[in-house]
């Protein structure tokens, strides 16, 4: 069941459920985050040629300004472990209503803060490593046909390229595969609206990820009337039976709408006007889907109530905070490979003889 | 022109290049990296389960221990910024014969310790952040053709796999293409062996990577004699129109021979086969190719003498220790996107209109 706006998860509970940190771990880590990004920030402030006069004492007040949010977190007696699973909490249940405008974009449910969430990336991010590693381990040496695909749908400006910046730049990219879909070309006009996606999908071993998706054809379609109101009536049961064949292959199939306020929207679209580096991602046209917000709205209730389904429901990511947004949909990510639960395959060969080979080579 | 065995390059000129380091930055990229790695360490082992009481006295000497190399590394008084560029010498000249076996592939030319390459690090892969940022807006922005091509060949156990982890997983994901190139399926043998390398190359805007590529069917198609002298012979030439053509349509090409020796081969497939959770990757027809070296490293020769053009150059990079090939390929693609030099464009709307349209909103 996902969480309301009335409910405030992540609040209550999940403090009681916190598990006191061990002090020389809680103090490593911050020092590692502290570090890192006032390094991070100087280094890219340095290659851009914005500030190369920077002061040892300015980069030391850096540090500490940094540092100061890792003091606050650990007077929190900060959880290592996040409790309970956040699928549970971020997901739509199949078949019933939906009202997105009942959903607020800022909650965070099942992490309590900001620094809570940031002191558990470390064990998150090698977690997520491990599965991935083993994931495309079974496929090469097993021949496991299982696979993951994250698919990221939301309004413009609700992170979906930062999502991918920050969740997907975890994974090994050996073995992701990632498609951001554009509208379609002429060729692909020509085809069946799902034939350039079945195309794209990961193969054995690989974390799929599609930014935009087959759901733009029952969204932008819809709302811009691109095609007639029978054929995306026709759509929804073609993609449940497409993302059911999925699931069937061995695919899990993580669907994330990224929920952002109209509010948040404007901030983001100013921010992107102010800043001479941010100009580029600005497109008039966002603001001509912005001024069908409710309609685009409405597209995404009836897409999510008709194709959140038990083989491959619809998740609701509170996006107007970018880092509950990458944190929700890193743990959905473990979640799909814990449940998947890859092993690393033995060997099958001789393993003595192949040793004496190789020795012997 | 490429360091041969007996120069031992990036000794002694590379360090009365060096600058002395900032010691307040010094300082905190060596918090920084030790740190980073002790909580990684950790939190890896907490994860996969391997050590679960890991007590804080451990975790302490774990930072100490990793700690102490950049206190070494201070001693040597660290250049925060590499001197030259390594690409002119890595870069096998065209037309000029090569020898292999002249290369000393534990050779570290440009930079003369693993100290003094990590310490590079942070400010390296802001810099290529950057770069690639802007490489990136400048395709969507001002619809600029530029892209890079990076080309990984090598021996197995080479580190093609490792480079791509290490260097591409740098990179933000939303703007890399990745392809693996596998023995060629039936359909891709139906047609010319460039087919399907064609549909694979970066789009502008984007880093592209083949790990593996054209190159296999003038190499293991030689050395296994699976197509007649005759088509091999043509290949050269026909791979040298491609490439050219990539270069006329604004795509820079990185070729990177990855330069392992017969003995480091060996040890890194016998620590495959140590390693429970590495057999998977080993395969017994790497040692059939491994009893083929001569074969393959001859023919590794002629498609570098026939292929190696001014406008797409063959780098030699010596393998046998990863952190330096790493540090190479990070620096050759930053020396790329430095000469296509990308710049943010400018929004080709009208600011003061915009701003107003989104506050109306």
């Amino acid at each position: 069941m996902a969480h309301a706006k009335q409910s405030k998860p992540g609040k209550g509970k999940a403090k009681k459920a916190q598990k006191p940190a061990k002090s020389a771990k809680g103090k490593a880590g911050k020092l590692d985050k502290a570090a890192k990004k006032a390094a991070a920030k100087l280094a890219k402030a340095q290659a851009e040629g914005r500030d190369r006069t920077l002061r040892p004492d300015q980069a030391k007040a850096l540090v500490e300004k940094v540092a100061a949010r890792y003091v606050e977190a650990e007077a929190a007696e900060l959880a290592p472990e996040p409790a309970g699973s956040i699928g549970s909490l971020l997901r739509l249940a199949p078949g019933a209503p939906v009202d997105l405008a009942g959903f607020d974009a800022g909650a965070t449910p099942g992490v309590s803060s900001r620094a809570q969430a940031e002191a558990q990336l470390p064990a998150l991010s090698a977690r997520l490593s491990a599965l991935q590693e083993r994931l495309y381990a079974d496929a090469v040496g097993s021949g496991s046909p299982r696979r993951v695909l994250l698919v990221l749908q939301g309004m413009d400006t609700s992170g979906k390229g930062g999502t991918v910046r920050h969740v997907v730049g975890r994974l090994d990219p050996n073995g992701i595969r990632i498609k951001a879909f554009k509208a379609p070309t002429e060729e692909e006009l020509a085809h069946d609206f799902l034939w350039r996606v079945r195309s794209e999908v990961p193969q054995p071993g690989q974390i799929g990820i599609f930014d935009r998706s087959q759901y733009e054809d029952v969204l932008v379609a819809k709302v811009r009337k691109l095609v007639l109101a029978m054929h995306i009536a026709r759509r929804y049961g073609a993609i449940n039976k497409f993302e059911q064949s999925l699931v069937t292959e061995g695919c899990v199939v993580v669907k994330c709408f990224l929920h952002i306020s109209l509010e948040e929207q404007r901030e983001r679209l100013l921010a992107r006007l102010e800043d001479p580096e941010k100009r580029w991602k600005y497109n008039p046209g966002d603001v001509d889907d912005r001024l069908l917000w409710p309609q685009f709205q409405d597209a995404y209730r009836v897409a999510i109530e008709r194709c959140g389904t038990e083989a491959a429901p619809w998740h609701l990511i509170p996006a107007d905070r970018k880092w509950y947004r990458n944190y929700a949909v890193l743990r959905l990510l473990i979640e799909a490979l814990e449940g998947i639960d890859p092993q690393y395959p033995p060997g099958d060969y001789d393993l003595a003889a192949e040793r004496a080979r190789v020795l012997a080579s």
